[in-house]
């Protein structure tokens, strides 16, 4: 398996396909064309001094009598920790600081990713639960109110929470921040993991918040945090909830899921009648104690490499190409919500969901003494 | 837009990318690679004859020490309705007939994509009423009873049932037949749409048989029919009540929903733990009377080509290539049944799915007077 040196698939497709060809190839595989976005010399300027990838796309909408276009940009960043992950840790937490001047290349949404190591695979408490911090007034809220109201942007930010209000429990955390400046306000990891070394149950629970919906200047959002994605349901209430665009901040890795990240967040975009924004990091994070696997193999100190790959799906079923697999990257996404609606009037999903009776279904189906419905000879 | 001459991006993709690229493009968009079957030669020299494609390709799982591989084969059928839509009735419910010599080829699991043309588009009510017979005992299921027998096969058959006790009523229904030649059940299209000239709601209703799972000699088997594979639920439900294989029979075309093909039933077989197998048929139906198309265009008989591409998808990610886009064909596909609770014990989604919050939460979403959880400033 070629690790992340392999650039990316769009790359190799553009590279060896004729026009004809790699036209109906991206047509099975990304729907109707997007169109590139333009984004001005100085932002590209800007990327190539800082060495990170730039891409804008557009996606459109039918023209409608009633409601104007519902235009609205979305910035999703693509980062590795710059920092190594045993430098001092508040050190490590400054790192979004890096962020601000992509911002302005923007306008509209922006989406961080956090800058702590993903340190849950080595299942040590210190000195990786000392990243936790407060939703409402921790550093990097802070940080990113200042960011939100200095660019007119609502900036999501996911942290590692401490709830002091609670106990002192951990939760796995998205900040929703207004560009107003204003906290709008949080949304709870609603699925945890226990799966290779995606070790968080060992750090925090099952999110108490449901599934919030955030109404700002920009459209409703919602936030389904990284293995939230494996499970149809959650993309779904937000959606029943009203979300046009649901955020997956993600941080995963290319020898667990990486056939499967094409798939999810698409699939959810077509189901739900929304746009989803599927955002994973980059690099390979390096820890200073050996830990092991679970899988009969030597003690290590990798993780693995995050493959990056972020992209926007669109309800229609097309998608945004990925960023690359081993570079940093800024993608800006234009997005017309109208086609929400618009796709929702066409497909119907909800309409035909029949909702009820999966109430219903799943009610009975959660009883210890359910009986499924297996028909025999 | 190619039309149907585009045959399909796997050859595509053989023919222009160099072996190295290759296994990474097919890695990413496919998963782990899936073994070519050894099929017998008089196989492939019936295919040559007959003018279709034959495909085989087997799933494989870990060895376990308390349980022996659970090795099932099943065979897709890919077909055009090899008649014209105006031949009479009678004559185009015999076309069945047809397939039994391919099923030589496998021994298992096989599933039969109907005979009649797809009419929804046209509204009309005979002749194509007329196709509808008894899940029971009509034409189709005593032929598909004798196949069964005779080739120690379970078939899955779908039809348009009429339901003589019912007050005549017209369902969307698939009917599986053991391989011992009794009628195990049938199981009934749960979601209807309404959607470009998939005109079915003017034909019948919603199903009312649940998410029934049948118990055959080769695993535990549901039919999720066409539509369906939009609802995330709907397949949640039959593994919920323990698929290990899922058949989605469609009939699709490709203006509609070609990009979205790839990414449905691949997505719910990984979000199930489950194999999955989506079947188009291929060619294009001419009707004797025009119909329009709900879409400011002029009046035609045609509803579009079928574009095929059946494939099957795994619980871990993995699929088969598709079969092409415009000719008929058998896909033969050996899965360890195994590999389904291996997966779920890896990733599980079951476990972590919290059925109860969305049961409730679900429960509450259908009330008319239900206030969406939107976070406002």
């Amino acid at each position: 398996m070629a690790g992340p040196e392999w650039e990316s698939l769009e790359q190799c497709l553009e590279k060896h396909l004729q026009p004809a060809d790699l036209r109906e190839v991206k047509r099975v595989l990304y729907g109707k064309e997007t169109r590139k976005l333009d984004l001005p010399s100085r932002a590209f300027e800007f990327a190539s001094e800082r060495d990170f990838e730039l891409q804008g796309y557009a996606f459109e909408a039918a023209e409608e009598q009633l409601r104007r276009p519902r235009t609205v940009r979305v910035g999703l960043v693509q980062n590795r920790t710059p920092l190594p992950a045993d430098a001092p840790v508040a050190k490590q937490s400054l790192v979004p600081m890096l962020v601000p001047p992509w911002a302005t290349t923007i306008g509209g949404l922006f989406i961080l990713v956090p800058a702590m190591p993903f340190a849950f695979c080595t299942r040590e408490k210190l000195p990786w639960t000392e990243f936790a911090e407060s939703a409402e007034d921790g550093p990097t809220t802070r940080f990113c109110q200042k960011l939100a109201k200095k660019h007119d942007m609502v900036v999501v930010s996911p942290i590692l929470e401490r709830d002091g209000e609670h106990g002192d429990v951990l939760w796995n955390t998205a900040v929703v921040i207004s560009n107003s400046g204003a906290v709008l306000g949080k949304t709870r990891k609603n699925h945890i993991p226990r799966v290779g070394d995606f070790n968080e149950s060992t750090y925090y629970m099952e999110g108490n918040l449901g599934h919030p919906v955030f109404q700002t200047q920009f459209g409703r959002i919602a936030v389904n945090i990284c293995y939230g994605r494996h499970h149809p349901l959650n993309w779904l209430m937000y959606s029943i909830n009203g979300a046009e665009i649901i955020f997956n901040p993600s941080a995963t890795i290319g020898a667990l899921s990486e056939s499967m990240w094409p798939v999810e967040a698409r699939n959810a975009a077509i189901a739900n009648h929304c746009f989803t924004c599927a955002i994973n990091r980059v690099g390979k994070e390096h820890f200073p104690n050996e830990f092991t696997s679970g899988d009969g193999k030597k003690a290590h100190h990798d993780f693995g490499y995050f493959y990056g790959s972020s992209y926007v799906a669109a309800p229609d079923s097309s998608r945004t190409p990925g960023l690359s697999r081993n570079r940093e990257g800024l993608l800006v996404a234009e997005l017309n919500l109208n086609l929400c609606r618009q796709i929702n009037d066409i497909w119907n999903f909800k309409m035909t969901g029949r909702y009820e009776m999966y109430a219903r279904e799943l009610a009975e189906a959660v009883k210890p003494n359910y009986s499924p419905n297996i028909v025999k000879e």
